[in-house]
């Protein structure tokens, strides 16, 4: 089976192996490997040694969003949220649960929000404190710039947090060029190709002391994760971690760093998606954006609008040519959802191509646009 | 290596296999895996099906703990909670930082608390509106008893949140014979023998229903989880899941069905804590716990006085021969702590115990009280 998923993603033989191991998370052997992982990731970040750390948190990725938000955005206090996709959407609920309060910057999810957009909405309304921006949408497959964003932010005196979830490790991102970033969230199953339980914030260590205790929750209080670490040793764990996950992804960070680290990841997944693209193009598939705003993570595809498609008849047909893909969609008008990300190749694109072709004829809904 | 831990405990090689695969969780295969899961846990728990749910949650027990009370007591009411070791301690922190308040019973940490104290103190104070409690502290190795306290908590007419953590599919718990109880609570990787990362709480689907939205969290509002199921079908997740854990757990619940379920595993291990605790004793070591109040989950050794002795040095020793204990202690004086509980037989204590005799003597502390 090819999994082209937005993730959890497929991941190589020796990275789920690694998960099939009894390890008892506070064990002498175990802690330098886990010393090691945050500080790999830290460094993946672009961290500064004694300046950044990574401070892991247990779970799905919203927990880790919500975690950075009550750490570091005070109770009642506002964000904007430049809303072009899903979980931006997702990260204002999570916000305003958490009692913050989140201001939506509308911006088509056909592309990025632009650096002007946020300068002046930053400028109109002076009681924001953070910019809280999604990186990669894995909805309509956008992209933002937090390398722009992260400077209109900086210019306006903010501070930024990034959910980078899906886009970690593969595109680019810099944080000791980015001073008003207080926190660049991610998980171990996306670009990083390791296997779901664990998410980590990369943030300055100086902003997460001095936030500690604001979250409003012990669990989800990211300057703790920070105390608990100085305190207890960088190896040691607050509270029972999903540990093979930990381990697994060790091996996964292996994996990055011989194919030649986020360059060469990058540089994979954008074949995949250039493969992918012009060949659902070429059998008369539409992309839901334009060429010029395509992210290299996810392809979205209108649904054909021929009789015989469902989605699910599309994904099962295809499940049984051996590709797997989402079989949901988040985007306003029906779509298909198709990962470029995960431990698969051009190749990989080029089978789930004929697989593709085969179950729109299986379907009676080939070349409805040719 | 045999692991004596209180948790992640040492599991079957069978469960640890089904950890190494890729599954997109919500593929329509896996769907029905989870699902189940949901029922065969709501039956260990006795629960009922159309009246109880099972409410899953990724992460620790911790977090779990969180959602509990987040979910069912409501923003500024207040909780007892018998507070006889350090799980209760922590309990208490989780709703203070949540914004609850937590008021203590003390209860030395070498008994359960007393229905009558419950019940006192509850007459007592007619504000709180839940009593928190811990069935089995796995700092001392002290058991609580939730039917007894239940019982006094439903003829004061309030509610029970219980963290059964450590003892859930060992220990007795029968949801339908206590209403008063919100939830029960426990994790995949202690008594049930599965892989950490998540965790899960057994409710009554009316109260889970009636309660959502007040958690002030989206993420750890239990409410939620149940909303997200019954919309969308109990076989779909809410966020990512930590999918391999739920994977491994399936089989789990396989091995534990085919043990004899709960009486059987109880019997198990109680016979490590009868063969374990004779043997310590036998060579000199002192329980912390009267045989009259030890659990069957953990056993807590006070650490022999003798120079030689460290508890780094005497977990290293054993470990060096097989064996895995933690290397800390959660009481108020110096212990050892050596769980029964994971797929560990009575032959592997036997085995254990050669090994602490040979690692005493490599220390020099063989034999202090003897």
């Amino acid at each position: 089976m090819i999994f082209l998923t937005p993730g959890p993603v497929q991941t190589r033989p020796e990275t789920r192996a690694a998960m099939a191991v009894d390890i008892a998370p506070w064990d002498r052997d175990f802690g330098p490997e886990y010393a090691a992982i945050r500080d790999r990731v830290r460094d993946i970040a672009g961290g500064v040694p004694g300046v950044h750390a990574t401070l892991p948190l247990q779970g799905a990725g919203h927990f880790l969003v919500e975690a950075a938000i009550r750490t570091f955005v005070a109770p009642g206090g506002r964000i904007l949220v430049p809303s072009n996709g899903t979980y931006a959407d997702r990260m204002m609920r999570l916000a305003r649960e958490a009692g913050r309060e989140a201001v939506a910057l509308p911006v088509p999810d056909t592309r990025g929000v632009r650096a002007e957009e946020v300068a002046a909405a930053l400028a109109a309304d002076e009681t924001i404190s953070h910019v809280c921006m999604v990186y990669s949408e894995t909805g309509s497959g956008i992209v933002n710039d937090p390398a722009a964003v992260g400077a209109a932010v900086r210019a306006a005196g903010r501070r930024l947090i990034l959910d980078a979830v899906s886009a970690f490790g593969a595109l680019p991102f810099d944080l000791k060029a980015q001073p008003e970033c207080d926190a660049v969230l991610f998980t171990s199953n996306k670009c990083l190709e390791g296997m779901p339980g664990i998410g980590f914030a990369v943030c300055p260590m100086d902003r997460a002391r001095a936030q500690a205790g604001q979250a409003g929750s012990w669990c989800f209080d990211l300057g703790d994760v920070l105390k608990h670490a100085e305190r207890q040793g960088w190896g040691s764990f607050r509270f029972t971690p999903p540990v093979q996950a930990l381990h697994a992804f060790a091996v996964a960070l292996d994996l990055y760093e011989a194919e030649g680290g986020r360059t060469a990841r990058l540089a994979r997944y954008a074949e995949n998606m250039r493969v992918l693209r012009a060949g659902a193009e070429a059998m008369g598939l539409v992309p839901y954006l334009d060429a010029e705003h395509q992210g290299p993570i996810i392809l979205t595809l209108h649904q054909p609008e021929t009789p015989g498609f469902t989605l699910q008849g599309f994904v099962d047909a295809l499940k049984r040519r051996g590709v797997l893909i989402s079989n949901f969609f988040t985007t306003p008008t029906p779509t298909i959802r198709i990962g470029c990300i995960g431990a698969v190749t051009a190749d990989d694109m080029r089978a789930a191509l004929r697989a593709m072709e085969e179950a729109l004829a299986e379907l009676g809904a080939a070349r409805q646009a040719a």
